[in-house]
């Protein structure tokens, strides 16, 4: 093994000064290669080599062994030159989105510290910790985080980046994704990954059912974003994206993930009998009484959703809507209060989880101190032209001048 | 009396083939005039002298005198040139919004048959028997049925225009309104009624959560419309109109206005007994029941929503939005369903009746066969600056393309 260091030293003398990191260490990256220079952490879900992957919960720790071998996305930002820090923090099972850990602690939101970062390891990136975070996005794990702590953030196509040697949560929506701090170092991991460069979108739809879930000052907040990606690509095109209403896309997704969830956890969960914190333990209750026919129905819904998706997006055509509805709750929010803003912000996010559709989320402004992102969401395979975009609209400025 | 000829036959040798007539007959105008050479028609609830004014309803006709003088307005519109062509269907004491009354049968839409026309007098407009319809305007019987028949329409400011030997409904949200089949006579009407010129606004603000209760195929045929404002004024800002949600609006409108209807109306309806159509019946039924409590409550809330507007509007702009949800019902939509439209719509509508404001429908475009409306929505007195606005944006374009 390269230099393991356990501790809160991340290697290059910066301090974990925001609790990211479940374990710091180091492991070189390849002497040259397109990330040389770059530094990177893994959320512990995916596989380090001699390291045990954690998942968040600390009876999955004892009830697995240690990984033999680097998760396949990990080995390639290796292979690519970029040097690993360590693994940080992930939500149980990643089965949350607001990076609160009952066992653990939550990680600190170092643009507001008096917000919850969001689920998954984006406050290593946000505290300038690490070049780039690896995360997973299943329902936002990504996405939500990135908007939350003032960075980038992007959910890849689903099945496009191998998740092998990766902790499964609902494999049909499972995507690999990664935060960063500009749009450069989001658009250099991609090509190191492997993604190709795709057609530039000429034209925007603007889903108002989706804006209209955001709160009023997140929605004021994003306009001049926006603004630039209309004189970018002209005045965005309202839409309505859901006309059976986004509940309903919300509620297909929630059955669709927590199905999948019980059938790849269940067996572990009732075996184990793993001590959850409050709302993880609840969802998997909610996720062991979905039954087959309640699931094979809302399958049926999202046979719709995608169809409907496939319909209003074509190679030349990005949506563009807030990336969650409001800045991060406050630390001392309870869990219901949290629960709900979930289930709000998951009827923003689930549009590109049911349809398997690359999002990426911008810093774009902020509410009251706490950032906020404007996303954009494209075709299959869209991943890099959805980062050119931002580019070349100039989101950078915003977020810089933000 | 000028030749008083009642029947069917409008004056000119047009037909009234669409129903839109209780009584026609010829007044004619002053010799000279800004209306000079166009005919009018008025909404039955507009005194004119030596007629029954009817307010759509036999027990008001039987228990109210002829009237001795016309309304200050259809004098005004005499004054200025246009001559009057007789008496518009209306719904009964205007308390509705579809133009489907149970004592006069239901007017044809010119624009669809099969579909209702709005309520007001929408229907001789479109079918182009006079060229401009005068009405009035609570929550929305100028601007529905102007998007349903596919002309143009305009809720005035509240308190601009005189409404003196005019029904009430609801005072503080009744206002003049009137349709006409192209932007031109609506500018000459408004001057020679004496609005003002004003300032052209330079800013659109989209507001989503109005957008997001239309329908995706409303949405979808009033981009074209939009399109032509943005490339006068600039992209569209989003915006979220009612932070504490459109229902709550909705609701403070619905108490407010049925508070005002009893006070209004209360006495007569329950010396009366008068029998009313279904829908009608079961709104005054709720009016008599709203206690002095629940009006306060609510009037509190409106004074919320015109501090919200006042903050959201300049004279710099305008909010653009659907007129309804979607093209008019089919006319044999029975009550239930139509009363779900009419909460629907009154979403969309409530805005411009809680604020006092000025409100534009413009047609802009179908869905299955069925014409929707674009609404410009200006701070009080822009009225004509709508007008101007639409005109500029080359809005007839669309109209006569559509």
């Amino acid at each position: 093994m390269d230099g393991v260091v356990k501790g809160d030293a991340v290697k290059g003398g910066a301090k974990d000064t925001v609790g990211a990191f479940i374990s710091c260490f180091e492991i070189a990256g390849a002497p040259e290669g397109p990330l040389a220079g770059l530094s990177f952490a893994a959320k512990d879900i995916f596989d380090i080599a001699g390291h045990q992957t954690g998942c968040g919960n600390p009876d999955w720790a004892k009830s697995h062994d240690r990984a033999l071998e680097h998760a396949p996305l990990v080995a390639a930002l290796l292979g690519a030159g970029a040097r690993l820090l360590g693994k940080t923090h992930t939500d149980e099972l990643a089965y949350s989105l607001m990076g609160v850990n009952a066992h653990y602690g939550t990680p600190v939101n170092a643009a507001d510290p008096r917000r919850v970062p969001g689920g998954s390891s984006s406050g290593s990136v946000a505290a300038g910790l690490v070049d780039i975070g690896l995360g997973s996005d299943t329902g936002g794990s990504v996405r939500l985080p990135a908007a939350f702590c003032g960075v980038y953030g992007l959910r890849t196509t689903h099945g496009a980046l191998s998740l092998a040697q990766t902790m499964p949560l609902a494999p049909s929506f499972d995507t690999l994704g990664w935060f960063a701090r500009d749009l450069t170092t989001m658009d250099r991991t991609a090509a190191a990954l492997g993604l190709p460069e795709a057609q530039a979108p000429t034209r925007l739809l603007l889903p108002v059912d989706a804006w209209a879930r955001a709160s009023a000052e997140t929605v004021a907040a994003l306009g001049p974003a926006l603004g630039r990606l209309e004189r970018c690509l002209g005045a965005a095109v309202p839409a309505i994206l859901a006309p059976e209403g986004l509940e309903r896309w919300f509620e297909c997704f929630r059955v669709c993930q927590a199905a999948e969830v019980w059938q790849t956890h269940g067996a572990w969960v009732e075996a184990v009998k793993p001590a959850f914190g409050a709302g993880v333990a609840q969802r998997f209750e909610m996720a062991a009484r979905i039954g087959a026919a309640q699931w094979a129905e809302a399958r049926a819904v999202r046979e719709g959703v995608r169809t409907r998706l496939g319909d209003m997006l074509g190679a030349d055509t990005v949506l563009v809507l807030p990336t969650g509805p409001a800045p991060a709750p406050l630390r001392e929010t309870p869990e219901p209060a949290l629960d709900d803003f979930r289930q709000r912000a998951l009827a923003l996010l689930c549009a590109a989880g049911l349809g398997g559709l690359p999002q990426l989320s911008v810093p774009a402004g902020g509410v009251e101190g706490g950032p906020v992102g404007l996303s954009l969401i494209g075709v299959p395979g869209a991943d890099r032209a959805l980062i050119a975009t931002a580019a070349a609209a100039g989101l950078e400025a915003v977020h810089s001048a933000g």
